[in-house]
């Protein structure tokens, strides 16, 4: 256990691979040696521009936050974990008594310490030390690499979850980057019946369609949203039980407002505009209902589970690799849209 | 016996009174001496521009939707009524094999044939025929006009339904109208502990009070949305959980994006603009649910329970009555906004 | 049209041939020309004992209720079908108007005119007549066979719906017989992680298999109620989230309300005995709940998705084909216990 | 702050009065000086039997898990109290890291530290300590008596929340003790229309109208399960859509199966017999969910602002009070079985 090389967040495009204590860790903790790391839309956000919703780097801040590795020490008081188990890391330790705790909704939790927030590091780095609670043991059959991406999943299985996805659903998903992909994988493994995705970049349909999903629309800027209303039910046959906006755009807002069926729901996973212009009235008169979905929530469990059993495959998901000195590259490939999961290896 | 007169509305302040046919009663249905009907704000806007929502009076249209009334005539099929018995008419005769209403939303019914709306008679008129299974009885201790008035309770305990509401939850609730109020009223019966409502009307506040709201918010044009959601918070003394929205304004649904609690919900009954400019992210990332009631589903029955039992004082709520022959007086009152519950009484 | 062959019980193993007048169609209602019959247990039960739940032969009962066929006549009030369409039959016509129909439970209808039951036709016969509404069209990719099929899959997905199954979750199903299989496979298709499913006969339990499901456990007469938890929970490797009773035994019962996971489900589908012996408290102290499922509804169109998605293979489910005249056979191998699914060819 | 009187019970009916050291807090901990603890029928069945439920008196026990009292010295990470607030005493510190502390819902942790059961100290003493968030704030205009009493009203609404308790319900409850009358006043406050209870002591049933059950029934010993329910359903004028079984006995949960409402809940409060013989077909075949409720969940907000509000009358149920050093005559007279509520007098 020599050091612990960190990549470290100074602002936007700023990145810097620097030498860090290993952590000492609490009585409730495990220390972990890192092996891969996912690289996703909010990374890249804060690289880019060192801010991401109401985030913004105003210290130096290790970033990472789908994280998965080894656990080489055990605190005290830590009863579920061996020396040597694999783990993916849920990244965050909830305060555990607000109202939001207590309810199960941590994933509202007022004082989160969500990895790579301000004032919490991330996993991106060698050593790290995590709550036991919030670290999940890998089953044999999956790698660490999707160890890593169950984050994504869980947010997506999160956001699934709230939409209230049932056995033959028609689903209709705005956005062909990597949540609404997996937001595509996890409806299927629910039962979805059929689902279309959209997006403005091809390559992304392309692979959404080698993932599972059954109709595409590639989204033109002169579409209009009644025209790309009309394209999306004349595709998929018929209205959607539920669509998901995955993309936050108001335009795509706009459309599921006149596309979801009667009775349906709009859910929207990921950051909007501040504000939107939308036709609000017309999903609510029809009693569709429009909900949000934050984060993730006791969702690794089901992740693992989905990915052991082989009800999502989330090695076709993932689409490029790294080492953790090409950090930067690997933000550079991200910012082209190409890739779908882009995984860092800290270490093997 | 003798003849069937009938309030019909030929368009924009047209109201005339005239004589019709006493309807022809089919097996499964019973014939109505009706007592009282109530008007409501639908009526209202349709009486003042010919249109409300999708409804547009494009033929001579009887009026009303809020009657009760004696069973003077049963077809052979009818099972649960003999004559002489009192009534409260719930105004619809859904298709009953649509998928809505086969699962149990006959309120989204394709083809609902409800009262008062293109096609289909409304019973502001001395003799109403109706299938049995959507007249309700009326208990013993509950008056006719109560049973009249039991229509647009039923509509407040379906959104109230929808909203979700539970013992101990505080509400705002955004418009003091009759819906508003009523709302207020099945949320105190629902356990509700504190209730702040909001209307531009000082009168209408003073009756909510009255009927039980412990907080009130009169909104002058010169607030900011911001203003609004300040005081509204610093009288309540919390974030509510359930927000109502009663009036359908824009910045109405902008404040209660603003102060519902977070994983809270924010239940807009009415019709609101087509396009409104809302701040959707500040809700939906908080986990904030955004819903909507039309008109009521299998509430009848809980508002009648409710007014009988006295969870529900609707006596206090009805302010006002005219006779048939003074409809189009009625009217012009209800334009006032002064009255809360205008009732119509056909006959004795 | 030549003349409409049914098979009918007049008592106990007493089944005959027999021609009587083809139905003569409502404007609603549709005839069919009747080409595949599944066979289920209670029909079986019927047949071998006169008797079934409350049901009993007191007059001659046309039998099935699993029945598939083309459309041959539409009547004036059809909206949705045509001369030519292929249909599942979806045996009930509940009465649309009590409170259990219009609050979306028509399964619990207090006059559901279920198929084969007192004074009601079944469908294993040449010609039958059925409402558009309770008609389901057969997408081109799936056979008249899985069309019949259908409706025990769509009882399958009652249970599962009311049990509440969410990805990842690990099961436990007790009986392996045609209802306890298609949960597994529903389960599996709404994905469930680990399913594994108990029975007294081998044979079923390789057929599970089969069909998708991770570990059996044959239940010899000598084991206790506590042996067989112990053994079912050191298979599957934990409490499962959900026990499916698919038997009906009272042994079955006391051992779900051992294993089942606090904060669990115990879902019971099917008939069993007048009274049991139970451990009720058990269960209750750690808030598993025990809920029934009873028929099917709204289930039809989810199955046919399921099946046409492939999400569900039925074929593999089917195992045996009789022509109309060899349905005698067909019963004594079901006696047997043998057979998964068998299925009547009434025409081609 | 002298010195820390506490009642301690050795053993079966053996209860003393013992000095014991003033707790010392942890950070997140404050110091209670104890106004009032109520006497419950779990305390009574621990005294008179050295057992209740998986509980026995294995070592000293200091009872006690109705509390109310002053914080006179808070923890240095404590935020929202300060020395001087009035609150009420949630029994139990879960361990905030198990799937089911982590899923909402606390009450059923693996690992729970509820007050008076083995290991952790009850509240009837002096001075105790607590974890600050499960302290709640008692409004101002509620008593310290109310505020003890707070703990089996905040069981009452659990079990009435588990129940989905709606306005306009009718409710049975069978057992007239302290909590089946608290689930009555509570399902009164959240809009039942009209509810029954019934009990073997006359006494009991007096005050349960006194404290707004519609109607009561007497249970005579010589009465069949039949009978019961007959009169019950008789009484009522319908089958009830809830029945509350808050007395545990075998013969209650084989009447609530039989006039439950199809489609409705039985809920079982309270710990009832190992083994019990009960018709369950009859209630799940009818689609009639069996659940139990234990301890509680989040409910003090909801308890404390229920009686804040007025909605729930908890002056009218406290019955008897007793000062600290005659808390055997407490429990004496709790034997009868005629006190409602009996309220410990620590201090003033």
């Amino acid at each position: 256990m020599a050091e612990n090389c960190a990549v470290v967040l100074h602002g936007p495009n700023d990145l810097r691979i620097e030498k860090l204590p290993i952590p000492t860790i609490n009585n409730n903790e495990v220390l972990i040696k890192v092996s891969c790391v996912g690289i996703c839309g909010s990374d890249l956000k804060i690289y880019s521009t060192g801010r991401c919703g109401q985030e913004s780097v105003t210290e130096p801040l290790i970033i990472g936050h789908e994280g998965s590795g080894t656990v080489i020490e055990v605190g005290s008081a830590v009863k579920n974990f061996r020396v040597g188990d694999r783990v993916a890391i849920e990244p965050t330790q909830p305060c555990r008594s607000c109202e939001f705790c207590r309810g199960g909704r941590y994933n509202l939790c007022e004082n989160p310490h969500y990895c790579a927030t301000t004032g919490v590091s991330g996993n991106l780095c060698t050593y790290y030390k995590h709550v036991e609670d919030f670290c999940h043991k890998i089953p044999n059959n999956v790698s660490m690499e999707e160890g890593a991406a169950v984050q994504p999943l869980a947010i997506a299985i999160h956001a699934c979850n709230r939409a209230g996805i049932k056995l033959g659903m028609n689903l209709v998903i705005l956005g062909a980057g990597p949540i609404g992909v997996l937001c595509a994988m996890t409806a299927k493994a629910m039962g979805a019946a059929n689902i279309l995705i959209t997006d403005i970049v091809e390559s992304r349909l392309k692979t959404a369609v080698k993932l599972g999903v059954d109709y595409t629309l590639l989204i033109k800027k002169e579409y209009t949203d009644q025209q790309v209303a009309d394209k999306i039910l004349e595709l998929l046959g018929t209205a959607p039980n539920i669509t998901i906006d995955a993309c936050g755009f108001a335009s795509a807002q706009r459309v599921s407002m006149m596309i979801t069926r009667t009775g349906g729901t709009i859910l929207v996973v990921g950051i909007g505009a501040e504000t939107v212009e939308i036709p609000l009235s017309r999903a609510l008169l029809r009693e569709v209902n429009i909900i949000g979905a934050y984060r993730l929530l006791n969702s690794y469990p089901a992740a693992l589970s989905a990915v052991s059993s082989g009800a999502i495959d989330l090695k076709s998901f993932i689409t490029h690799h790294f080492t953790m000195k090409d950090t930067k590259s690997a933000f550079e490939l991200a910012k082209t849209g190409e890739a779908m999961k882009i995984i860092i290896h800290v270490s093997d």
